[in-house]
């Protein structure tokens, strides 16, 4: 290796074991104990899922913050939401105010769950004067196409008789007019983007409520009041303020917050990968480098379904740089991921192991395996 | 990687797993699969201890034979070993007849245990005609100096009455005299070599009995009467024979059946890694090839005292050769081995695990890993 030799980092989080940062951390630590004249370039990543907000912070040297927030029930919970390091842009994750995760499975019912907390994660993020959003919405348990959203944020949704409606997806079919008078006109200034990795339409069978609904907790009549409801929505949506969402793709991402986001937001839907690879300016990083290396808890061919290390690797190759990936679990079916700019995949574990041994000693595992791929290539050129 | 790339495969067996031949096929085929235009070449590894047999055997294309021999205790048991493809050698493990393994723990005692079926084994090998033996001497049940192998092949221990003595240690103190008039003349043209890794002396606090004895279920009074009766035994030896063997390292290795190779069959001891390294020819095979790789079912600190990887990583060194080791386990303190000349150190795991689907899983594993590996040369190759 020449001496000036530069390797990218860009692993995702390794789930329950790692942070994106720390996985970095732990390879740069092994690379060096076999190389110190190799350079390191720490880009934590993340696909657009759990554990994005966190990267993207870790990638500005940003801050995280906490709020209280309004719940899918209607109750308070604690979410946090990022802030990048120069302060520009806002980042979070809905599953955090708005997630199925918060609401224990007896109780789960998409028609009163409420996307609200979410717009009040938004305004805590425009209250730091960011002008740029960059959110997540995998895990939600709500499908109110991001009508609670806008009631955070300032807008009023009402039925034929000015009354404002109740949260949740079930009082949708009874809209009648939207109220945007008092919608947060910071949002005005704001760039946002919405990583989203479906292309479901808003409604129909491969709508948000069809699709997604059972898994919220919705039963087949209320899947069909909720397709009906989200319709309405989208008819009022058109109506009022012309713009047509019902059948573009991901329009039905979250329960509909996609298509939400979209009009009332004025969000750009990207895939997660890549609103992540832009935002971290992976790309000229991985110019400049001689060398790329990602990786995740798990790999096996749905990595190559737009999870972090496959987006990573069609970066580097782009630019024609080797690219080794790191994974706690290696599961069937990688070979697709060589055809795919994936050079070679190495696990870390170091034996049998539990999979809580396995969690607890990841850093140590990344660090061990990450020296001994360098000093391999220390040894090639001798 | 150039055309005509040249790896040396010298894996150990992986204990429970895979014999050496089997690792060797399972890198090939994962060495392959990443690059097709590599050239293998397998030479099946040992470090004198178990498995030995098996590699050696494999190593030469030859064949595994059994036989019904006297066990430790006398009765009955298969035992095994090989003859090298070209008919010259025969291989064998004295634990194949004589191990500690044939005894329950609650009959161990060395003071009866004998090693006469270690020399039924020999006498085996002598019938296929060869005209040189590779013992390997670990894991014995036995106390006896050897005499029971001298028993096998013809000789006689007598007492001062001129009557033969009994099997074990526990009669050598009545030992008054050899009668070798009968001993198997074959092995005047039979050149001996004997694995050892220990550099015990017969008798002393250092000796056979005082170290070796209590794990074959020797009580210090019993370990005592071992002590004093192997010292009897080795002044015989020394005013019959006129061979003084009992400060010589090694002598006491395997209850004094090192000292007694040495004796009656001219044997030289060597570190188990010597005889194979020398027996394969490793050193040669290693000197046209551009790399090697090697491996065992576990590697640590441990590692460094004589095992096959670093052996193999020695010799490949003398000739700056790039040296891999693929490893089941990767136990603490692997750091000693990279000043010893091991380039780089990988897990074969996927993730996490039960030892027995490691165990189940291991050639998977060992493909997988190689493949990987020559991948990872190839892309920095480009």
């Amino acid at each position: 290796m020449k001496q000036d030799y530069v390797i990218v980092l860009a692993p995702d989080s390794f789930k329950e074991s790692m942070t994106a940062k720390e996985v970095c951390e732990a390879m740069e630590r092994g690379i060096l104990k076999a190389n110190p004249n190799v350079t390191c370039i720490h880009v934590p990543m993340a696909d657009g899922g759990e554990g994005t907000m966190q990267s993207l912070v870790d990638a500005t040297g940003g801050t995280v913050h906490t709020a209280m927030v309004t719940g899918p029930l209607g109750n308070q919970v604690e979410a946090s939401y990022g802030v990048s390091g120069d302060g520009s842009t806002g980042v979070l994750e809905m599953a955090s105010a708005s997630g199925i995760h918060l609401v224990p499975p007896a109780e789960r019912n998409p028609l009163v769950t409420t996307t609200y907390g979410t717009g009040e994660l938004i305004k805590a993020c425009l209250d730091h004067g960011v002008s740029r959003l960059l959110i997540g919405i995998g895990g939600s348990a709500t499908n109110d196409g991001g009508a609670g959203v806008v009631q955070a944020l300032g807008g009023k949704l009402l039925d034929a008789e000015g009354r404002e409606l109740a949260f949740g997806g079930g009082g949708l079919g009874r809209l009648a007019s939207f109220d945007l008078t008092g919608l947060d006109s910071r949002l005005q200034h704001v760039e946002v983007e919405v990583a989203c990795d479906v292309t479901n339409p808003l409604c129909g069978e491969t709508g948000a409520s069809h699709v997604f609904g059972p898994q919220k907790g919705a039963t087949p009549d209320m899947i069909e009041q909720l397709d009906s409801n989200l319709r309405n929505y989208a008819g009022v949506m058109k109506q009022q303020l012309g713009k047509d969402i019902v059948d573009y793709p991901g329009a039905g991402a979250a329960g509909g917050l996609g298509g939400g986001l979209m009009v009332f937001l004025n969000g750009t839907l990207k895939k997660g990968i890549d609103m992540v690879v832009d935002y971290t300016g992976l790309e000229e990083k991985v110019r400049q480098a001689d060398m790329v290396w990602t990786g995740e808890g798990g790999m096996d061919f749905q990595t190559q379904y737009g999870k972090t290390p496959l987006g990573v690797a069609m970066v580097a190759k782009k630019h024609g740089k080797p690219v080794v990936a790191l994974a706690g679990r290696i599961g069937d079916g990688i070979e697709v991921l060589y055809d795919k700019g994936m050079d070679a995949i190495f696990g870390i574990m170091p034996g049998a192991a539990t999979l809580s041994e396995a969690l607890v000693n990841g850093q140590q595992n990344v660090e061990r395996t990450s020296e001994n791929i360098v000093r391999l290539m220390n040894s090639l050129n001798k």
